[in-house]
């Protein structure tokens, strides 16, 4: 887990920061962490609890931002149905607001990032997962219960590997980093597409599957919501422009309608690795002011 | 093409209706013939033009609704950004409201039909094509240039048959009833159906492959869009409930995130063969009057 503090601006300004590993035991104890981690970012930053606003936090959804409630996080047994920004609120002494991480990086780069100033797009994240969130009409899209925008499980093929989410065929489960590197047998898809650059085979092939993913997916959010910008982040697209923003370009030069294609461009995230973190600090001046309606 | 007289109400009431071929030679001959139609239905109602108070027109898009503008109709050369809204209302004398004949359809249900109260709601149409429209947040999802909602052209295979669209793998490619008859080699879907249930291994492999294509549309939609419901019309969807409903809910069921997947029902729709024309009185009425700010 991340903590940063940041000075309220256009675009805030980081002021201090803490980094440590999420405990895996349990809501109490991540709840702890955070708060630990809260007043180690304060003290970098020569701040006290008394100087804070409020608070953002950016969870894994899926979650429900409106009550702050956590229905899961799979990698930590007991986070189920955790109110999570109830819970730090009390261990923190100011208001919390929880949003899926994905929204919140769409929201930072809605605000102060690549998606400025339009209306409808659509943020990716190609990362270890793969995931993101849908601006439609200058709103965030939400659904019935708070859980749409989870775009890396449109399943895009009739066969596929098993995903993470215990379906298949999933855009994730053939172009996420993690299902990348477990399929060729490594713990880093850095080295999957090494391997491929290198003239490995079965890299090439897992690579140029994943390829067809990203352009089914890119096809699809193109003909279905019609959006002016794909922004597309995530550790994976920042290093592999070439294999992930290029095949997704492609695929819609090719493949989309002409008039959804016309109008939109795929183009990188500009926020880089704190692109989360701006957003919840954005997120928690719109929200505790009353502004953040396009977003809820 | 066909046309109705509708009496207002909350339910408009068919008074009168015609149906005649569309002409293929081009749009003022489209215009002609649908202007003839609309007079044929008003003699069948008893009813002049100056009791008309305004028109609705339901076409296959892509197409600008607000500007009433056809981008193209493939069936019909020189069909192209094509003004048939004002075109029409030079003809008719009255005002025209044009939109795509699936977003019409969703119009329907969400005011009169199955979809009734739904905030978040997915309009799907398996018929000779396969379409939509998306109502979100209780507005139709437009994008930004108001082609959204081509739900049949989210690729959902990494290989498959050529789609009409100039694409591959779309949804409408496995399971459009044009599209199975094709592969088939026969001139009507309900004859691939037919031959799947009386055990003929072909069809039953297209019509498996094609149950298989509408789980992974469900399970898109179920998780990207988070809707309370998915209403599902057209004539094969009507004919074939256990091969294609059925096949949608049993995706979700074992497929979808947990959450999502508790919060929607696939339904059929509720307003049949008419739901466009239906749909189109009530725009007519509601955008005339200048209250269809939910649907534009």
């Amino acid at each position: 887990m991340r903590t940063v503090i940041a000075r309220d601006g256009d675009v805030p300004s980081i002021l201090g920061r803490d980094e440590r590993p999420t405990p895996l035991t349990g809501g109490p104890d991540v709840v702890s962490a955070i708060a630990d981690s809260a007043r180690a970012a304060l003290a970098a930053a020569k701040a006290a609890v008394r100087d804070v606003a409020a608070a953002g936090c950016a969870a894994p959804g899926p979650l429900d931002h409106m009550r702050g409630l956590v229905h899961d996080a799979p990698n930590i047994p007991g986070f189920r149905d955790f109110p999570l920004a109830d819970r730090l609120r009390d261990a923190l002494g100011v208001a919390v607001f929880v949003d899926r991480d994905t929204a919140m990086a769409a929201v930072a780069e809605a605000v102060a990032g690549a998606a400025k100033g339009a209306r409808d797009f659509v943020y990716v994240t190609i990362s270890t997962g793969l995931g993101g969130a849908i601006v439609s009409h200058g709103r965030m899209l939400r659904g019935a219960t708070n859980t749409a925008g989870e775009i890396g499980h449109w399943p895009v093929g009739l066969e596929g590997p098993r995903c993470g989410c215990g379906s298949y065929g999933c855009a994730e489960s053939f172009a996420a980093g993690r299902n990348l590197a477990e399929a060729f047998g490594v713990d880093d898809a850095a080295r999957v597409y090494a391997a491929a650059a290198s003239g490995d085979a079965r890299a090439e092939r897992l690579v140029a599957r994943a390829e067809r993913a990203l352009e089914n997916l890119a096809i699809g959010l193109t003909n279905v919501l019609n959006p002016s910008l794909i922004v597309v982040g995530g550790s994976i697209a920042e290093h592999e422009p070439a294999r992930t923003l290029e095949p997704m370009r492609r695929g819609i030069a090719e493949r989309a309608f002409k008039v959804p294609r016309d109008a939109v461009r795929v183009v990188p995230a500009a926020l880089g690795r704190d692109v989360g973190m701006l957003g919840a600090a954005i997120a928690a001046r719109e929200r505790s002011s009353g502004r953040g309606e396009w977003f809820l």
